[in-house]
């Protein structure tokens, strides 16, 4: 048989992006560097999307809409955010048929935009705080670009929050860093490690960047959220300020925190395998797929109509499919699906339909082992439980796999060793340059500081410099 | 007391601008034609959204996303649709500090870059019919824009399907227009007439466009969603081919459809009154807002108890909110939220608490006889079958207001005494020339050709020919 996906093992990125194809979840487009989302991709995506709204506004957030436009100026006003942007942005230089005295960018975040907003909305301590988040396409001018993890368009959210202290804002930096730990654990059934960034690699214009960083099989690091403590930055370019209990003007402090389409290749590269694609069944857009066999064609009115009595049954508590095509084998349909990476699989033939049972087959266990005979009249009990099974079993899985790939450093050449094939944990107390040398010299970067420390000290892996955290060090997408 | 909101009677458009900013509905931006939806603004767009989105999806589409950059050639394949949309594009000609080779357009509407893509994806007869929708930002230079009714970018979503037949492609054209007609009617509490544009008002590029039009309180019309059947047109233009059951090459039949943010200022302009937004309970993003009332000090614990008590009761199945704002009158409240709309109001004092009642007021009958008590225990029953009380009565209320506006005309010169200050009716069987006559004359254009037609034969309104269809004309935004 031809191999239908290049093998993980034989070449990942490949494996990557021919799955990421062959699933149906996005398309090259015409459009130098944007991608298409299909329907398949797109309902994964509304459901990250979802599950994340969902915990913006038990925070107590608002969704709101801004610009697509940004003018130059607004850009221009916080100095290490125009340095870090300008390279990657679309200008519009016309409209309406007409030069525009000012060009405008595509946002490729709104910082900016909001801040002028902000500025405008925020006169008291009354005010305060404004916890708003927005749904919506930003574009970053990519030169390599791959489907989902790196393109000129992509969508996300991005929430940007303003409040009176400075303490209040760091806490709400944390608290959105945890909201996306909790998303990427329970949802996305991916461990993280949430830290901070280093100097070198923060957001352009913060005072503190903080990530969630993911390991994807092949052991490179995914930056999956990012949440930033922006101090009073853009209070003072924007003029961002309030009349405090006493009466007295002060600048806010403000927040930004984001996630984009990325989480997609995220799940693809934490869970799939050389058969393609493991959805955790919290974000699947099929949790369970049904699919008919029978070999006369006497026997395939019963099977049939059993097959929708179970998806009938299911309908109302679980996202569920009745594969109804003609002229295709079961063997190819369960191939299919499990290309397609569908939690569940139900069987259901003439021997099942007289027993009043179905066999279901669970994606992340392939073989004998991962099925299971089910009575019908159980199934609306019986499946939830199982599909929470498999969303505990597989990130169990990814949680293994990761922690057997990080190693404990104490050298350099260690360290550089490591990171070939996972991640580098070592104490840390070096400089920038430190960092760009180990960048230039080991091909990676430091991940964050994780949040979670050992305590105690050690010397820094490349400095030799006493230190008190540890970093992970990683290759990164 | 100085006017809070000018009245409509006094200047509708004036009124209009004022209470969607005061009621925090959308604010201006500093980008020329951009507008910001504010939260309030935004989460009556988000149930706009879902009921739409709901409505799609159980009428078998699913959800997609395609680039928001088209090249300029693509749009130069449709003849008529370039010459309709040139004039309102926004052009990018610089990315990541480089000219581009081609000049890229912001999405105006997307049939274009779906066409190719169309085109890649559909092989077969079994490939169709496609039945994709896109939740999207547009851009089309405006040069005079108002909040939410013509805005340089604005939300839309825009669905684009493909199919195998002619007949189908109809069908589905006005399959959607159906939809779009039941969403206003049953959500919105818009009355819509339903019909067919006149060949000088049809979508650049489709064959035929099919239109909800809706009667604003100053009389004046709204096309709140359309639906194009494109024919072979776009096929044509980007190859959309497919081999047939017999093995034959033939060109898709398309359709496109869509509806926007303008929807939000089509229902304030249906229901708001004096006093502010009256919005329809399907949508409104605050169904009951709790009032606490007391006087004395020792009265408040008592008071905020059941409030809270009555909140938690309501919240698993109506959007409820709590006024829990301190240092503000019971009536400073009620006028606010009066001015934001939301349909039902609860008061609750003291004596309220003693009777185990509270008084209930309704949005849409000011004063006294909109009041009724509830008991408490009974608030889970009561109040949404209030609302939906209040969902009919406001609809029915629009719908007299529309047909009270609405008349049937046998002359130009009752036609053009009609338009101003409704619709007029009337048999037609003009061309373009005359209709543009009309337009530069009476300020009207025909608004739609109703699908509901009386049926018999008149005489054209303005040509005088033997006519078997009647029009419906207005003046409109």
């Amino acid at each position: 048989m031809a191999k239908f996906l290049t093998p993980q093992s034989e070449d990942f990125s490949k494996w990557y992006t021919e799955i990421v194809q062959k699933a149906d979840l996005a398309d090259y487009s015409p459009v130098r560097g944007c991608m298409v989302i299909k329907p398949y991709g797109y309902t994964l995506w509304e459901r990250i999307r979802d599950e994340l709204d969902r915990r913006f506004k038990a925070t107590g957030h608002v969704n709101a809409y801004f610009p697509l436009f940004i003018p130059m100026s607004f850009l221009e006003k916080e100095k290490d955010h125009v340095e870090g942007f300008s390279p990657e942005l679309a200008i519009v230089t016309h409209g309406g048929g007409q030069k525009l005295e000012e060009p405008l960018a595509v946002r490729p975040t709104s910082e900016t935009i909001i801040g002028h907003m902000y500025a405008k909305w925020i006169q008291s301590y009354r005010d305060l705080p404004v916890l708003i988040n927005q749904w919506a396409n930003v574009v970053r001018w990519e030169m390599r670009t791959r489907l989902f993890l790196r393109t000129t368009e992509f969508l996300w959210q991005e929430g940007h929050t303003a409040h009176a202290t400075e303490q209040e804002a760091i806490e709400e930096t944390l608290r959105m860093l945890d909201v996306y730990t909790d998303f990427a654990v329970n949802e996305a059934a991916i461990p993280v490690i949430p830290g901070r960034k280093s100097e070198s690699e923060k957001f352009a214009g913060a005072v503190a960047s903080y990530t969630i960083e993911a390991m994807m099989k092949d052991g490179k690091a995914l930056q999956a959220g990012t949440s930033h403590f922006l101090g009073q930055n853009f209070a003072k370019a924007f003029e961002i300020q309030f009349l405090d209990e006493n009466n007295e003007l002060q600048y806010a402090w403000t927040t930004s925190w984001g996630v984009s389409t990325r989480m997609v290749g995220a799940v693809v590269m934490t869970h799939g395998d050389d058969q393609g694609l493991v959805l955790p069944p919290h974000l699947a857009p099929i949790q369970v797929v049904i699919v008919p066999i029978w070999r006369k064609e006497t026997e395939r009115g019963a099977v049939m109509e059993a097959a929708a009595k179970v998806e009938q049954q299911l309908k109302p508590s679980i996202r569920v499919h009745l594969d109804r095509r003609e002229g295709l084998s079961p063997g190819w349909k369960f191939n299919d699906w499990e290309m397609r990476g569908v939690p569940l699989r139900i069987e259901l033939g003439p021997r099942d339909v007289a027993q009043g049972a179905v066999m279901v087959a669970r994606r992340d266990m392939p073989g004998r082992s991962g099925k299971v005979q089910m009575s019908m009249e159980a199934l609306e009990t019986s499946i939830p439980d199982l599909l929470e099974q498999v969303q505990r079993a597989i990130y169990e899985k990814a949680l293994a796999f990761r922690d057997a790939h990080i190693q404990d450093v104490e050298t350099y050449e260690e360290l550089k060793d490591a990171v070939e094939t996972g991640f580098a944990r070592a104490w840390w107390a070096g400089t920038s340059e430190d960092e760009a040398r180990i960048k230039e010299e080991a091909k990676a970067t430091i991940r964050c500081i994780p949040l979670d420390q050992p305590g105690g000290h050690g010397r820094c892996i490349f400095s030799g410099r006493p230190a008190t955290e540890v970093a992970i060090f990683g290759r990164a997408y």
